[in-house]
């Protein structure tokens, strides 16, 4: 199993797939709270990607790659690997297309995980929940379909999409001073970085990590890629470990990664659901955690928080036992 | 104990209600879900007064009460009886104005609740658990300190209040063929009439009713009002009957009452959660619950759906044992 080739997405890319994704995904709102103003000392700025299109920002490269196909390259459909968000997005992407999606999953992940794919038209093939067994299984769908193989992060059209998303943020905010988003595998981060670097170069990009999954900030110490085998976090979205192309945007332009705890983004995760009245999944409340954690980073600032995503379980809460 | 005096509000002063209250409210958002659009039949546009100041709609009549005073009568503050929204609401207004909030609450309310009104600077004195020792206290409190007791419902500068949100619904909406909102005592109800029957006459208004508190439904077929002794349900801000004020403009301008099972209210609730990513507390789901109940009376039209408020205990939610 072979990434897609390797280039990374332009500032052009990304103008290209906002224009191309339109259709297909919403302008979500921008909340704010004067609660966790006054708490922070911030003026925070919430992007609401968990009402987004299939709940996660992962909708817009997802469909900034499914849209992009030629016609003959989409008629074999589109293919990943993912238990999360991406293999949602793309199944609804590949759904409003009309074409397959496949998706490989392991036989282990929740039936609720399985059921929202198929929901939005996405086929499963299981594998055993390993690396090589998911590699194994992986290759031969893509071996039997020739369907294209969409990366969840590392793939240029995914980074392009996902960066249409500060594009929208800093138009809905008329400017700010920092940007924060969580960081798992770096896609968020990076279309963030595309965008920024070139549209408001002067804004501060942070990145948030779970303490228990802190690969990215240990990456970012030592000056190359650390990948941890299996993380364990509440923030599940936030296990994987960086790659090439994430990495570039991550070392060249992220100006600091903050840790938190799984007792400080379970905190942040249901104040936000009481303060704001909005749901959102761990993931998402990793930038407030490290915001009240480290407020004189972010005092007096007005500083866009991304919140990734709203695909909760609602029968398991992280606070009630 | 006496009621403010009973006068029923105008259109006018609604208008004049909208005016006053601006600066201390949210215009709150319309959010639709195509999820829900094809489960219904119709097309639903919730207006999220989730979201708005004090987490509930109630904000905005108790806004309209403590502004409209005169400094001498605001001098006194304000008091009331209550330990939901309107508590909150009130303290919240009487807050920003910087006038004493008395509010009388059963010493065996939740504490997040007392905690939630103090958070908003009301100051509570407790009775005992019944209407005998809650008049008692709140009349000796009223004698004792002058304060203006603003009725949660009845009061007719309620009620204009509440008839601002129908009115920021019919122009973000554009136009509509039915409105629909929880009922209780009936103030959002009454406001929802005071203002449509002028502003867009057409607009068939409907109540959404616990069957387990089902008193407005019963009162609204025998023709006068029934009122129930502590009914028990889910959406507790629905247990106090109607008054006559609010029968008013309920036996006038209603065109039907529809009831939920507890079931299709929790039901409802956790798929709004669920799909629409929002927070929104029992009594804000009943509109919907009745809806997917009876489809027929909803399918292909424009319905705006009031969600009443988000104040929901986390810790213990309905579909959670």
């Amino acid at each position: 199993m072979k990434d897609h080739p390797s280039h990374l997405p332009t500032y052009d890319d990304m103008l290209a797939a906002h224009e191309r994704i339109k259709p297909y995904i919403h302008r979500t709102p921008v909340l704010t709270s004067s609660y966790l103003n006054d708490l922070t000392g911030a003026e925070l700025f919430f992007k609401c990607e968990n009402f987004q299109k299939a709940g996660a920002f992962k909708v817009r490269g997802a469909s900034n790659a499914v849209f992009g196909l030629s016609d003959e390259m989409a008629a074999r459909g589109v293919a990943t690997h993912s238990s999360g968000n991406h293999a949602l997005s793309l199944s609804y992407a590949a759904g409003r297309r009309g074409i397959p999606c496949h998706v490989v999953m392991p036989r282990t992940a929740p039936q609720a995980k399985k059921d929202a794919v198929r929901g939005y038209g996405g086929m499963i093939t299981e594998c055993e929940p390993s690396t090589t067994s998911r590699e194994a299984v992986f290759a031969k769908v893509h071996a039997a379909t020739g369907a294209d193989f969409v990366h969840p992060y590392n793939d240029p059209r995914v980074i392009a999409g996902q960066g249409t998303c500060s594009r929208e943020l800093m138009e809905q905010t008329g400017g700010l001073d920092a940007v924060i988003a969580p960081i798992g595998g770096g896609g968020m981060i990076s279309g963030t970085c595309l965008t920024l670097s070139t549209l408001a170069p002067d804004v501060k990009i942070y990145a948030a990590e779970p303490e228990q999954a802190d690969d990215a900030y240990r990456s970012f110490k030592a000056g190359h890629i650390i990948a941890d085998d299996a993380p364990e976090t509440v923030a599940d979205g936030l296990k994987v470990p960086l790659k090439e192309n994430t990495w570039h945007f991550v070392s060249h332009h992220v100006t600091d990664i903050l840790t938190a705890s799984e007792d400080e983004i379970i905190e942040a995760m249901k104040l936000t659901w009481k303060r704001m009245k909005i749901v959102i999944e761990a993931s998402s409340a990793v930038p407030l955690a490290t915001i009240l954690k480290n407020p004189e980073v972010f005092r007096g600032k007005r500083v866009g928080v991304i919140l990734t995503g709203g695909n909760v379980d609602l029968d398991t809460l992280p606070w009630i036992k």
